[in-house]
C-alpha cells in the first residue's frame, strides 16, 4: 500500500509549505511543465482541457450578449503604444520588443501585445462613422506577454493566454452598462460553473487599469487567505476616444466621441480553481470543468462481466458526461489515489458483487463520501450527483471566506489581523489615496475593492480617523 | 438600381485583374483589415467566424483521432532554434526576434515562434521514459509569426492562426502511418467540408519542409490557375529526436529514438475557399463554413404578416442552420447585392404574396437558382439545398481543375503550355534536382507534388529525356 500512495504522498502539505503545495500539484497533475523560456509555462493536456471548458462556456455567455471574436494582430509599433500616455506609463515597463525581423533591423520596435486596447481603437477608428454602427461588441481569445520578474504557473507567467473584450457605445451611460453586464457575467460564470464565490466591486483609483476611468473586478479568496483577482471590466469613458480620435455622426449629425469598455479573464482563474478547492490529496475539480468528470474502476476486472460491464456503463455514461475508464494493470488502491489527486470529480467502481446487485459504487472526489447505487437510473444518479458536488464546494469555499474575513475598525486593529490573520479585512475609507499607501505601508495590505454592497462597519477612515462611509475589502493577493 | 447595386459594381472583375479582385472581395466582404503593423492583418468578424467554424470541424476531426491540444509557449530561445541544423537554416531568415523585456536587454534573445517542432521536442525530451508513454498525439491551436517580405490578406501574412500537430511514435512505421493519416484528414476536410478537390501527394526534396524526412501535400487549384499548398504532414524520422535526444525504452528495456511527425493547417485556407468559390458578385462560401447559411429578407415588411413570419422563420430555422434576418431599411435589391457579396449559400425571400401561398422563395448563391417552395417540411428542403449547394461547388471547382490540367511531355510543350496556359502542368520527372531547377528556372514552375495516383503519361524525364517513372504535378503557386 505504501508504494501505491506514491503519488500523493509526494504533494506537500497546504499547512508545511502553501507555495511548494501549489507547484506539486500544478506538476505532478500534469497540468504544466516548464521548459527553457524563462517565466512562460507548457500547457498540458490536462490543463488545456480544464482551459478548452472555460473557453467553451464563457465564449456562450459572450455571444449569448451580442459579442462576436475577431482577431488583432500580436504587435503594436512603439508610436500606437504610446497614443495614450496613462496606458502606457502602466505597461511600458513591462512589453517585450521586437527589434529585428530575419536579419534587418526594424525602423520602428514593435511590443508584444500586453492588451489591446490601442489596436482596438486604432481599427475602431477605421471603421466606426455613424451611430448606426454602434454598439461595437468585439472580444477575441489570445496569448498576451507581460515581462514579470517573479512568475507562478497560472498565476503569473510572461505569456499566458486569456479572452480580452473590447467595445464601443454611443453613450456613457451604455458603456458603464457594458461594464457592470461583463462583471456579472465573470461573477455568475466563477459562481454557477467553478464554485467560486466572489466579491463584485470597484477598484480605487491606484489599483485601477492603466488608462481607466473605472475598473470592476471580481475577488475570490484562496485556500491560504489570500485574495485573487479573477475578472476585471474597464470604463474607458472617452479618453481613448480623443487620444485615438474614435468619433461617429449621431442621429442630429453632430460628431460624438465614442465610450469604450475591455474586460478580461485569463488561465490565471485556473490557478484560482486549484487554490479555492484543492486539498492534500491533490486537485479537486469542478464537475463542470473537469476534463473527465466520471472515472470507471474496474474492480476485479478479470471475473466474467466486470470489464465487459464496466466499458458499457463508460459508453452509456459518455453520452452525458465526460467518462473515461482507467483498465491499466495499475492496482485499484494506486488508481483510487491518482484519479483523486487528478481531482475527478466522481469515481465509479465496478466489481463483481456490484454487478451480482446490478449496483456499482461512487466516490465523491469533494467530501468523499462513498454510496452503492443502482445501474438503473444511473445517468440521474450522476446528474443530481455532479449537481450536488458544485453546490457542495462553492458552499465549503464560502463558509472558509465568511470564516477568514474580519472587520477592523481601528488602525490598531487592522495591524493587528493583517500580521497574524490571513483573509480578507473589511474596514472603512475616507477615499484619501494617502490612507490607502498608508494602509500598504504600514500593515502590508492593499485594497481588493470596494464592494457593490456597500457596508457601513463604522463611521471612520480606520486609517486616519476621518469621516468615512465607503466600504473595502483590504487583503494581501496574488 | 444604380445606387443599389453600388457594394458589388465596386469589385473588381477577376478577368480585369486578379490579384485586385482578391484584395476586393476581402476589404468589401469585411472579411479582414488593415493595421498599421505591416504585413499584419485583422480578421475581423465575418472572417473570423469562417476560421471558429473551420477550428470546429478540424479539431473534432483530430479529436476523433486521438488528438489532445496543448499551448507551448510563444517565444524560442535562440539555442534552442539552433539545435536542428537544417531547420533552422530553413527558419531563421524568416524570424521575429525578441531582443529586450522592458527595458532591459535579453541576455539570450528569443524568436517568435515561426513554428514549434524544436518546442514539443524538448518538452517530449523530458516527459517520454517507455514505450508505455507512445504514441504521443498533440495538437496546439496557435499564431505563428514569418517575416515575410511580400504579403497577401489570409495567404501570406507575417502572423497567421493555425493548428500544429506535433507527434511521437515507437516506429518509423507509425510515424509514417500518422503522417499520411493526418494529410487524409486534411484532404477529407477540404473535399467534404470546403468543396475544395485537392491532389494528395509528396513534396520533391527541394520543396519538402526544413529538417523533415518526407513532406505530403494536399494541392488545390485556384480560379486563376494557380496552385495553393493547403495543408501539409511531415515525417521527421528520427532526425530531431537525435538532435534533441528524446528516446524511449522499448518492451525489451532497450533504449530507442522516437519518431516524430508535424501537420498543420492555417488561416491561409480561407485565401483557398475565396480562389476556389469566388465569383465576380463576391465570395461564394461553402455552407459547412459560412457564418449565415440563410439569410432572411422580407419583401413589403410593412405588409400584415410578412415581418412576423419572416421572424419566426428565423427562430424556426435558427435550430438547424446559421439563420440570420434582414430587417434593416434599405431596399430588397441592395441586400440582395449586399449578401450576394457576402457569399451567403442560401437567400430566403418572404413576401406578402409568398404568404398568402404559405411559401418562400429559396436563391441559391452558387448558381443564382430560385425556386418557391412550401413553408411545410422547409427545414428538410433547406437541408437538402444545402447539401446540394456543396455537392454542385465541389464538382464545379472540379470540373475547372480538369479543364486546367494539362500534359507535358517535351521541354519545348512543357514551356509553352507554362507561358500561356495557367493550370496544373502534369510531367514525368527523372528525380534529378537539377531538372526541378531547370524547370523552375527557364518555365518558371515549381514541383507541387507527386501525387499518390502515379500515372505514366510518358516514360521520359520532360526536361533531360532520360529514362523517367514519376509523374509530377508542376505549376505556379501562391
Amino acid at each position: 500500500m505504501a508504494n501505491e500512495k506514491k503519488a500523493v504522498e509526494s504533494i506537500t502539505s497546504m499547512e508545511e509549505d502553501f507555495g511548494q503545495w501549489y507547484t506539486d500539484v500544478v506538476k505532478k497533475t500534469d497540468l504544466i511543465d516548464y521548459s527553457s523560456v524563462k517565466g512562460c509555462m507548457i500547457i498540458r493536456p490536462y490543463g488545456y482541457a480544464i482551459w478548452e471548458n472555460i473557453q467553451h462556456q464563457l465564449d456562450k455567455m459572450f455571444k449569448e450578449t451580442g459579442h462576436v471574436n475577431v482577431c488583432m494582430p500580436l504587435f503594436i509599433p512603439e508610436s500606437l503604444l504610446n497614443k495614450e500616455k496613462e496606458h502606457v506609463e502602466g505597461f511600458a515597463p513591462e512589453v517585450a520588443w521586437v527589434t529585428h525581423g530575419g536579419s534587418e533591423k526594424l525602423q520602428e520596435r514593435l511590443c508584444v501585445r500586453p492588451t489591446s486596447e490601442t489596436l482596438f481603437c486604432e481599427h475602431y477608428a477605421n471603421i466606426i462613422r455613424s451611430y448606426r454602427d454602434l454598439p461595437k461588441l468585439y472580444n477575441q481569445w489570445c496569448n498576451v506577454v507581460r515581462w514579470e520578474k517573479n512568475t507562478r504557473p497560472f498565476l503569473r507567467s510572461r505569456e499566458f493566454l486569456w479572452q480580452e473584450g473590447h467595445t464601443m457605445h454611443a453613450t456613457a451611460e451604455e458603456s458603464q452598462e457594458e461594464t457592470q453586464r461583463m462583471l456579472r457575467v465573470y461573477a455568475e460564470f466563477c459562481e454557477k460553473y467553478l464554485a467560486i464565490p466572489v466579491v463584485m466591486g470597484r477598484k480605487t483609483d491606484k489599483e485601477k487599469f492603466a488608462g481607466a476611468l473605472e475598473t470592476y473586478t471580481i475577488e475570490a479568496l484562496m485556500h491560504d487567505g489570500k485574495a485573487l483577482q479573477s475578472g476585471t471590466s474597464h470604463n474607458f469613458g472617452d479618453g481613448f476616444a480623443r487620444a485615438f480620435n474614435i468619433t461617429y455622426l449621431d442621429r442630429n449629425n453632430q460628431l460624438q466621441y465614442c465610450h469604450q469598455t475591455s474586460w478580461g479573464m485569463s488561465t490565471r482563474i485556473i490557478g484560482g480553481i486549484i487554490m479555492t478547492h484543492g486539498d492534500n490529496n491533490g486537485l479537486v475539480l469542478p464537475p463542470f470543468i473537469a476534463p473527465t468528470q466520471v472515472m470507471i474502476i474496474p474492480i476485479a476486472a478479470h471475473k466474467s462481466g466486470v470489464a465487459e460491464k464496466a466499458r458499457e456503463l463508460k459508453n452509456q455514461l459518455g453520452l452525458k458526461f465526460r467518462t473515461d475508464i482507467d483498465e491499466s494493470d495499475n492496482t485499484p488502491g494506486w488508481k483510487f489515489a491518482e484519479h483523486e489527486m487528478r481531482g475527478i470529480p466522481l469515481r465509479l467502481e465496478l466489481g463483481p458483487r456490484d454487478l451480482e446487485n446490478n449496483a456499482c459504487v461512487l466516490v465523491r472526489r469533494d467530501n468523499g463520501e462513498k454510496i452503492s447505487v443502482s445501474l438503473d437510473g444511473l445517468e440521474e444518479t450522476v446528474e443530481t450527483l455532479l449537481a450536488d458536488i458544485t453546490a457542495s464546494m462553492y458552499n465549503l469555499a464560502m463558509e472558509r471566506r465568511e470564516r477568514m474575513t474580519y472587520t477592523a475598525h481601528t488602525f490598531d486593529e487592522m495591524k493587528e489581523i493583517a500580521a497574524n490573520k490571513p483573509g480578507f479585512i473589511k474596514a472603512m475609507w475616507c477615499q484619501d489615496p494617502a490612507c490607502e499607501l498608508n494602509l500598504k505601508e504600514r500593515c502590508d495590505v492593499t485594497s481588493r475593492c470596494m464592494p457593490f454592497d456597500n457596508e457601513s462597519v463604522s463611521d471612520i477612515c480606520v486609517c486616519c480617523g476621518q469621516k468615512a462611509d465607503r466600504l473595502v475589502y483590504w487583503g494581501k493577493a496574488y
